[in-house]
């Protein structure tokens, strides 16, 4: 793509301020129609050391309402970000709807500094981040300022004349030179591996700083405008059918108990296991989740402080989650998992999940059918990200019957200290059962992969499922810590 | 404090039994209590290493609602935390109200490990903190777990001979421990500087595992029984009157003015100065804050939009302030702007600020006179960490005539693309011109200090006050550049 580039692309004076006279009106109105609509917009800005990419940024920003943007200045990750997967810093960054995002430096730059060991693998990771986006209603723009090899240096030079910006002239940016070339050849797959219907690239010729600026702002101006009258439903994805055998909701066996003694000694005794393995598993720095989902009154807060009982505190964080709130709404609804994340080295327990898109979410019809329906494979995608990343993955659903479900209900509503757990909607989404049965079944049917299986858990009686989940989580990370010791798993770095 | 305490004090199982399942009940019912009641909740954790504080957090954490408490780990600040004032970290990790902010390591745990300067200075500054959170309703408790020399010791080498447990023991604990007595004289003069009636500190002998885990529960329990029973009013505090002399408002000249074409060639000479100094004071990493209050339609956005335009916007960030939502509305008013503050070596300009308190939450009664009549002190002790951290601190009053402001408000009713920025509250708020010119007045007169100086801008003519503002902003950050250069000023680190 960078050939194609006409480096010596110029604008007068005098045609520069016609063009961008007409930008200082169109882009706050676009702002203003987008923030109506709810569309985020996400523009995001590479290219060569002192092409530019600074002025025309700031050129940008003026006409933007600071209310409405958030500027990201995106350089090498710092230690919060390299104990989490490379995409990590990026979504946790990301626009509410309405909201634009300007990225001065993005998640492009990764790989063109960290020298993954799989580019392909990377891009492919970097399309499904943007289809991701662009699904949930994102306009996503991206802008290549292109300079000659002969152009950077002259403005190397140039620089480095000048007190107050030589010290912005690093080692690094002159190696960069050197190898100009070399790059090129790196940037020029990257563009086009990544140039999507979605989210193309557009690469700017950047000798001339008004063209650049012009053809930047115009280019923007019309993607919004397309964005945002081209609202288009999106596409429902269409999902093969449900094999018609027993699923493992239905084959589970519930009749599976533990004698209190026996709770009691392997209790103790995998929670001392456990937590010899979070000190031994901070050393690698493996990272662990565990979610749980499961029926109203399984068992799932019991479980968990059992399961959480016996560590150091300092490396686990329980997550509980409720409906989205505040920032959380206004954003894409893996958002809020991304913020949560744990750093490597420690364990995250989510109460609920991101499968509520699949359960509450789809039966209560707060996600459209096309969203649920395109919710399994993002969520793959989500735990793939993980996963690959080294993270141990367990995913848990307690089962108990319809039956003792009443019971349990009855028995709050019976029990002073307990009442508070037990509302209207418990019995509501009781009234639900078999749906929630089947969508129950759809979902670990459709997200049960090898590297991030489900957990089905007896759970009818509370002293064997507490039981069953320790074994779970001790095997996984037993299991990782093995693997550690024969290589590094992770893909990025 | 610490030669006091009984080291010998032990619990027997049954005792510990018997006070600990009393506790399992009180403690779930007085967090709900707190929920209900909107009182946050903050507990503080320090101790000598191998003291066992992970072992009482984790028994406390297991009483409490995963969905109401967040724990803290605080070590040595990272590079985010070393950036900005040392109360950034701990202001922007505090609980919403109703929630609990349990600290395994705290505020405290800077003071030991950084060797400020002057102690006293610090521990003045950490009882201002801890009485700015108390006076908005917070309970604040405060543990130090203690054990001996001897003690610490043995535990030391017990941990060493463990597989799982050797790498927590790190040198720097062995050096600890054979300065003891040196550290221990330190702790001494802390414990006794920041034990306060509003956020008291209990020495936790802790030679027995169980005596001390009990005796923190109690004490905990005890603390938030006392905050949720004896709600007195917070007290107004007195105000010395306002002198009778006129004020920098009634004395403004509003006839200034200058002409357009001096404007033009101001402009850009001020522009490219200050993107000069913007690069210059990256290097000492000088933090500036310029602040932006003014009558509705005084020019606010116009004047940052100048203030602005030339320089590089990845040192430079403008945060509008609105009413507050979501997170903001459950915190601490200081909070958000915490939140906000610049790295060091950047600029944040704040469009609207905590000043807020004073003026539209004064007079539209968001605030009581009690909060409103306080913040001038809050506000004036929360610059002061701003300042003596070498924060340049510029506040901006855009000052301009009732008339001028009626022109304008007609000018945008007239105006198609204008019009979207004048609404029914700026017509609301013009009725009360008065009472808010008083506000603004007494607003001035208290929060004038030597290092966070007023500037009144006389706003009549937008011109004359985008460049009074940007000289002013110029001047500020060249004598702290100045400044700079002969000595830091930071009293922290």
């Amino acid at each position: 793509m960078l050939d194609k580039v006409d480096l010596k692309a110029k604008l007068s004076k005098a045609d520069f301020k016609k063009t961008v006279d007409d930008l200082d009106m169109r882009i706050p109105a676009l702002q203003r129609d987008a923030r109506a609509a709810g569309v985020p917009v996400i523009v995001v800005f590479e290219g060569w050391h002192a092409a530019g990419v600074g002025t025309v940024i700031s050129r940008l920003l003026t006409m933007l309402d600071p209310r409405g943007y958030k500027l990201h200045n995106f350089e090498e990750p710092d230690e919060e970000a390299l104990l989490r997967p490379p995409l990590w810093r990026f979504w946790v960054s990301l626009p509410a709807r309405g909201a634009i995002a300007v990225y001065d430096g993005s998640w492009y730059g990764d790989v063109l500094t960290t020298h993954p060991r799989d580019h392909d693998e990377v891009f492919q990771r970097l399309r499904v981040f943007e289809r991701q986006l662009r699904d949930d209603g994102a306009v996503v723009v991206k802008f290549w300022l292109q300079i000659s090899k002969q152009e950077q240096a002259r403005r190397f030079a140039k620089m480095q004349k000048k007190l107050a910006l030589a010290w912005r002239v690093r080692k690094g940016d002159w190696r960069e030179n050197q190898r100009y070339d070399e790059y090129a050849g790196m940037v020029d797959r990257m563009l086009e591996a990544t140039s999507t219907d979605y989210a193309p690239w557009t690469v700017v010729p950047s000798h001339d700083e008004r063209y650049a600026t012009a053809r930047v702002l115009e280019t923007l101006a019309g993607a919004i405008e397309t964005a945002l009258t081209d609202k288009r439903p999106a596409k429902k994805p269409k999902l093969k059918p449900m094999p018609r055998r027993p699923g493992p909701l239905d084959t589970a066996d519930l009749s599976l108990t533990i004698h209190r003694a026996d709770y009691r000694r392997e209790l103790s005794r995998l929670q001392k296991r456990l937590l010899r393995l979070e000190r031994l598993m901070y050393l690698p720095r493996i990272p662990v989740v565990i979610t749980y989902e499961g029926w109203d009154a399984g068992g799932k807060g019991g479980n968990i402080k059992r399961l959480i009982g016996g560590l150091d505190h300092r490396g686990i964080e329980v997550i509980p989650v409720a409906a989205p709130e505040g920032d959380e709404k206004t954003h894409h609804y893996l958002w809020r998992f991304w913020k949560h994340l744990p750093k490597a080295g420690h364990i995250t327990v989510f109460d609920r999940t991101w499968y509520g898109r699949v359960l509450v979410e789809r039966l209560e019809g707060f996600a459209s059918p096309a969203e649920w329906k395109r919710a399994y494979q993002e969520i793959n995608e989500f735990e793939e990200e993980l996963t690959s990343y080294g993270t141990v993955l367990v995913k848990f659903w307690i089962h108990i019957s319809k039956e003792e479900q009443l019971r349990r209900f009855k028995l709050r509503e019976e029990t002073p200290y307990k009442k508070w757990k037990i509302t209207d909607e418990d019995w509501r989404n009781r009234e639900r059962w078999d749906d929630y049965y089947k969508a129950v079944s759809e979902m670990i049917y459709r997200t049960s992969t090898p590297s991030a299986p489900w957990t089905v858990i007896e759970g009818e009686q509370k002293l064997y499922a507490r039981i069953k989940a320790l074994r779970t989580v001790v095997a996984a990370i037993e299991s990782a810590l093995h693997a550690a010791r024969h290589g590094d798993k992770r893909y990025w770095r």
